[in-house]
């Protein structure tokens, strides 16, 4: 039997097994596993072990870990000798549901409906994370069915608490690193680049948060006794903030862009074949000319840029009409995305010094900072990311390709820097699936090709 | 007789009859007058009918008007054919008491205190306005006990809503012009300068509110998913609010300074020699060095030069924490201190200009005004200031001042608007007397020397 002969017939044992997969998925997506409240806590367990029961069921030697929050689901499966040893990632915890009245059913009793799109599954989790997760669990029982054996040596770890922050997992990662030993890290948790092409995130940005406050009078003054001679925190604060960036866009603060490479000509050139159309990004949130960097395309911007912005100002009277004051207190919360090499400690400094450089007599300022992660940029040589990308390409009509993503997913980060693992981040949802909103779904398609997605990679990552 | 033994006279009535100055005062002050609640609605007409009872004790042709809100009280009281005709405003209304358990005892129960600096009247109105209004009401009780007559013609017109931001009183001058004609208004409402110089307040800046709100993307944004290439109305305002004012503290508007003059000699040297403490002035709050416009003293930054300063700035997520948000709108209110013959609706346009001229693609910006009144600078040429200067010079141990407020009143512009009048704010508080918070007082040295402050300025207005 030729590698591609077994690989087709676990495509066609998935093909004729879509049902009992879709079972199998609504009966996990029954449980209402809402890891941020409390009262669901009993659910988070249940979850975790209607997984181990199904990964029991095909040969997984599965167990419950409990951790000081919701528990840890870790199981074994071996593989040929010799064959790479992967690590699957999911979790099993959901976003709370309010507003309630906003769904169409109860999120907790998931249908299958029939849209002008095609078949989708509607419930909390359909997508995020259970249906994706089990797109994986669902190929690798299909190859076991067929063959007896996945082709590759596996390790799957399923979380409860990703929904709130994951607060258990580095502690995890490290107390077990010895049994989620292996050569890669899955994960199944992002999106299709559009409805026609597979990608697989590769480029993540780091994240760095700067809260400043600026200190002037002992107490609000009135503008009237006062204006003048006394000095304004806002009035500091707005040209403190402007002054961090350009007329070009570009951050100011000394040797931001350390660190930051052009892309590889041929990342950029396959993000230039995937068309992406900046106008129908921006329209649909009412926008229509690119801000930010003159000079970069949207997509280098969202992936491959840096950026620095404000994301919240408070300060003197905000409520309705008007008070002539002049406040005591400045507010302000800035946060920088981070790419490539960028050094998040050496950038926080650089923002607290030109914060003080620019500060008036009278006027103090202190600083909080809220978390300082690195980019992650997976190691695309790994031979494991082009043979999935071909795999990827083989399932679906247009080719994959290697993505960035805006934001940053921790998970991939603590992979790395606990686990010394890559993580190769495949997943098939769409931009439309209503994550964290009423009415989550996944379309029947990207559970179906997803499945058949995974089997794919398995078998070109087995080689 | 010769004038100074007239006026002599007068000065020894009220130094004799201090006693039952005080105790009139009181029974004014235990009348609960507080003109925002409506449970003393009946309060406010009682002390209304209480000085007309007061006025007509001395023979003045006093009655309550009506209004839509508190009465107003009107009187009348002839006095040597061909002299100036004065009319007088008070208010009867007080500010509400809360906090009640910080005050040292019941706000309507007022009390003569002893202090290390000399005994004080304590109780709700004690200064604000019912201290200050009886100052003048006793001084022309002596004028007539000791001569039959005032030496002037007076009006009096006393109001019961300055607290609550004067609802009847423009319908009120406009209604019954005819009945409040008079060469000059004089007003009680204000405060010496320091302890001993008194003061005529002359210059009132004028106030033009501004509220801007960008808008850009029509929802808040994910800054992983869209920082970079979506605008951020946060940053584009911290631009515009930054542009407000050059390196020198200068407020760039074009035209913002058309109308604005140097102080005239003679003023900046009366203010020279008020010896005004700028580091105790701003050391009180907390500062120590002025800010505002370079090469200008603070006192004539607050008295003679415009500002613009930013009182309120909103946008974004302002809680605890952080939440990486390019937020769909950033909202600002800036307010402009305006002197001499500054347009404010020229300033308004101009404003509005230069936030529309600073706008990037995407972003739009919505305007709410507020208020809009110009700078009033009394004709202190006319021949009574001089005149109340030299009186009120007389009376304290260091000359008196024509001076400033940094603050708007809006009253002596209405005065200007619709009865053609200058008005003479001349008051005998202190800064430490409490208004509008626990424990008002008035320095009986406040009221006995304001009496005979008064007693003063209509000889020397008489002339």
């Amino acid at each position: 039997m030729t590698d591609t002969d077994a690989l087709n017939r676990v495509l066609g044992r998935i093909d004729a097994g879509l049902d009992g997969a879709l079972d199998r998925l609504m009966a996990l997506l029954r449980i209402p596993s809402i890891s941020t409240d409390p009262a669901n806590a009993g659910d988070c367990v249940r979850a975790a072990e209607h997984l181990v029961a199904d990964l029991a069921s095909f040969g997984v030697a599965a167990r419950v870990f409990p951790t000081t929050g919701h528990p840890m689901v870790v199981g074994h499966l071996d593989g040929p000798p010799g064959a790479p040893h992967l690590l699957f990632y999911g979790h099993y915890d959901v976003q709370p549901v309010d507003p309630l009245d906003l769904w169409h059913h109860d999120p907790f009793d998931p249908r299958i409906e029939e849209t002008p799109a095609g078949k989708v599954i509607r419930g909390r989790g359909a997508n995020d994370d259970k249906g994706q997760l089990m797109t994986f669990v669902e190929a690798v029982r299909a190859w076991i069915a067929e063959h007896g054996a996945p082709p590759v040596r596996l390790t799957f770890l399923f979380e409860g608490e990703e929904e709130s922050g994951s607060p258990s997992l580095v502690p995890f990662l490290r107390e077990h690193a010895a049994i989620l030993k292996a050569d890669l890290a899955l994960v199944c948790d992002t999106s299709r680049f559009d409805e026609d092409t597979p990608a697989i995130t590769t480029r993540l940005r780091g994240l760095l948060g700067e809260e400043v406050t600026l200190h002037a009078a002992s107490r609000d003054l009135h503008s009237g006794g006062y204006g003048g001679p006394a000095a304004n925190p806002l009035r500091v604060l707005a040209r403190v903030l402007a002054g961090l960036h350009d007329e070009a866009g570009r951050v100011t603060l000394p040797g931001f862009y350390d660190g930051v490479s052009d892309l590889p000509p041929e990342l950029a050139a396959q993000w230039q074949g995937l068309g992406f159309d900046a106008a129908e990004f921006l329209g649909r949130v009412g926008l229509s000319h690119p801000a930010g960097e003159a000079g970069r395309s949207a997509l280098e911007m969202l992936w491959a840029r840096p950026t620095c912005e404000i994301n919240g100002i408070r300060g003197g009277y905000t409520g309705a009409g008007f008070k002539t004051v002049l406040p005591a207190e400045a507010h302000a919360k800035v946060s920088f995305r981070l790419v490539g090499r960028q050094d998040p400690l050496a950038i926080r400094e650089a923002f607290r010094a030109h914060v003080a450089g620019a500060l008036p007599p009278d006027v103090r300022a202190t600083f909080e900072g809220h978390g300082a992660s690195p980019a992650v940029e997976m190691e695309t040589g790994h031979p494991a990311f082009e043979a999935a990308r071909a795999a990827l390409s083989d399932e679906w009509p247009r080719p994959a390709a290697f993505i960035g993503a805006g934001g940053s997913i921790p998970i991939a980060g603590w992979f790395k820097e606990h686990l010394g693992l890559d993580a190769m981040l495949i997943g098939f949802g769409r931009d439309d699936d209503q994550l964290h909103s009423p009415n989550e779904k996944y379309d029947l398609k990207s559970f179906h090709k997803g499945m058949r997605s995974w089997a794919r990679v398995l078998a070109a990552i087995a080689g």
